[in-house]
């Protein structure tokens, strides 16, 4: 399997990004595809003593897509930037999957457009699993269609569930719609007309609206969302993680006594807090598009690009492009 | 100062908002008026030996607002109910305040509709004051409208802001609109107009657009919402606290050297929990409507009712619906 990585996008980049791709070569068994400035990227390799096993080179010098940058350019001044090259290698089969840490946005408008959209599926959507009380859950749209109809949250509801059954082994996963309440009638009139679609279809197993309360506790296996609320819900979850976790920290360090407790528990603690941390838990896919993408975290460290990477080969290896585009035609 | 208790919303109702409204009197040196069933409430009062001291009564019989009741119920078929003819009476000048803990739905539109809006606010809204990592901040709009205008939350950023300043002593309240990133251009169109309609009053200290995490970091002291993005946040920040703490819970639980070393640090930990506990925080004001009203939680007890209370008299001790009058009739 070839692994395209945008080798320029993210808050580390290049270097943690070429360190992650030799953990994925080393323990995948993966070839890597690196696009970016290949000079430095060669350098960085000599400097920090990396192996460049199973490492190739598309030298895309110096154009890289800032975060500041509108996200079209990604098709227009800079469709030859690291990530415009790395799309467009993956829509010509250069390789199996593409990687970026860089922009969200940039990394939508050009999967979309370049690696292009899985037939019939009206809008691509950005995935995240979610850690919950329960297990874990995948909310699908987080940030990619701030305004939705009706139709795509079925879609939504189709490729979560597609996720879920193949990546992480749900049977039959579970559909919740976000909404502000439970009873079908809540919500604007995109959820209402959203939620009657989906109790109506055959191709999903829709449990009803899910309240955020319910969905980060876990009741719903796939939590389906419009980009904006579905962005609004992952960010409180995360701020919630900052503030309750830093919380507890101030209370182990405010006496002594506290200090010496917390030690004793310090172990079963980590391996709690390991559940809530968001680099085990590799990417977000952008789901519904011909080809697989992850987005890595922006501030991305090797591990955390290289969990993301072993997400992608998951994602290779259950067919899931095929899954999900025999489930659309069938609808 | 007397107090509309709506004794027979809530999910314990009506003895612990019995309770509760006791123990207002005794703290609070304030004077009650018990809408609900007479015969009912009088009889709690003799089984459970609480002081009648300060009670008044207003005998409503048997008709309450359920859950599963349409929210116009309150100025139809169940005007004549507990809530109903409570807002009646706060209408009427016969107290200074009323307090809930039913239907949110009915209490929205029963005071909309019979107390009324101050003159030229659009639409009143549902504020709930939130713990934050950094100390507290007011979520406004949390539910009461789903679908918003541009100019509503210009308005809920006075209205809040008049809050933050009278109830909570904070000087000229940081006002942030809750949207999926930080940049102008963020959003649907209607955030978009809004935050351009925001960056341009003179009438709040307003600092831009704030996503979920910083919000509930505690980056602005005023959270502007649309109510169904804003109920997503108030329910996935309950329901990362439950997912949190339980879990810190369990690791305490998982042995038996671990449950020594919780034991020790029990005390502050509790004191760190009781900073995120809404019994502590009182009820949600439905802000905008020419009188105070408190939504209390429907699962109050006698001490939250009791603190939603001393919210409300708060309210009503600044004077907070001529702040908000002035405030927008200067705009």
């Amino acid at each position: 399997m070839r692994i395209i990585v945008d080798a320029m996008g993210g808050d580390n980049a290049p270097l943690e990004m070429i360190k992650g791709s030799a953990l994925a070569v080393e323990n995948l068994g993966v070839e890597v595809l690196l696009c970016g400035n290949e000079a430095l990227i060669k350098k960085l390799i000599a400097d920090n003593g990396i192996s460049d096993k199973g490492f190739f080179y598309k030298d895309t010098g110096d154009c890289v897509i800032e975060m500041e940058d509108h996200a079209d350019v990604v098709v227009k001044s800079k469709k030859d930037s690291s990530m415009g090259v790395g799309l467009q290698l993956l829509s010509d089969g250069m390789g199996d999957m593409l990687i970026s840490a860089g922009s969200t946005g940039a990394l939508i408008v050009g999967s979309t457009l370049i690696v292009k959209r899985i037939k019939g599926i009206k809008r691509p959507a950005l995935g995240t699993v979610l850690p919950t009380r329960k297990n874990c859950s995948l909310l699908i749209d987080c940030g990619a269609n701030v305004e939705c109809k009706p139709e795509y949250f079925e879609q939504f509801g189709i490729m979560g569930s597609a996720y879920m059954e193949k990546i992480m082994g749900v049977k039959s996963p579970k559909v919740g719609l976000l909404n502000n309440g439970t009873e079908s009638t809540k919500g604007t009139s995109v959820h209402i007309d959203a939620n009657k679609l989906m109790a109506e279809s055959e191709a999903i197993n829709f449990t009803g609206n899910i309240e955020g309360r319910d969905a980060v506790v876990g009741e719903a296996d796939v939590i389906v969302a419009d980009g904006f609320s579905g962005n609004i819900l992952l960010k409180t979850y995360e701020g919630a993680g900052i503030t309750f976790l830093s919380g507890i920290k101030d209370v182990f360090y405010s006496s002594f006594i506290n200090k010496l407790s917390a030690a004793v528990i310090k172990k079963s603690l980590k391996s709690f807090m390991k559940r809530y941390d968001y680099t085990e838990y590799g990417g977000a896919p952008i789901i519904g598009v011909n080809g697989v993408v992850i987005k890595a975290h922006g501030s991305s460290d090797a591990k955390s690009f290289y969990n993301a990477i072993r997400q992608g080969v998951s994602m290779v290896e259950s067919e899931i492009i095929n899954v999900i585009s025999d489930a659309v035609s069938k609808k």
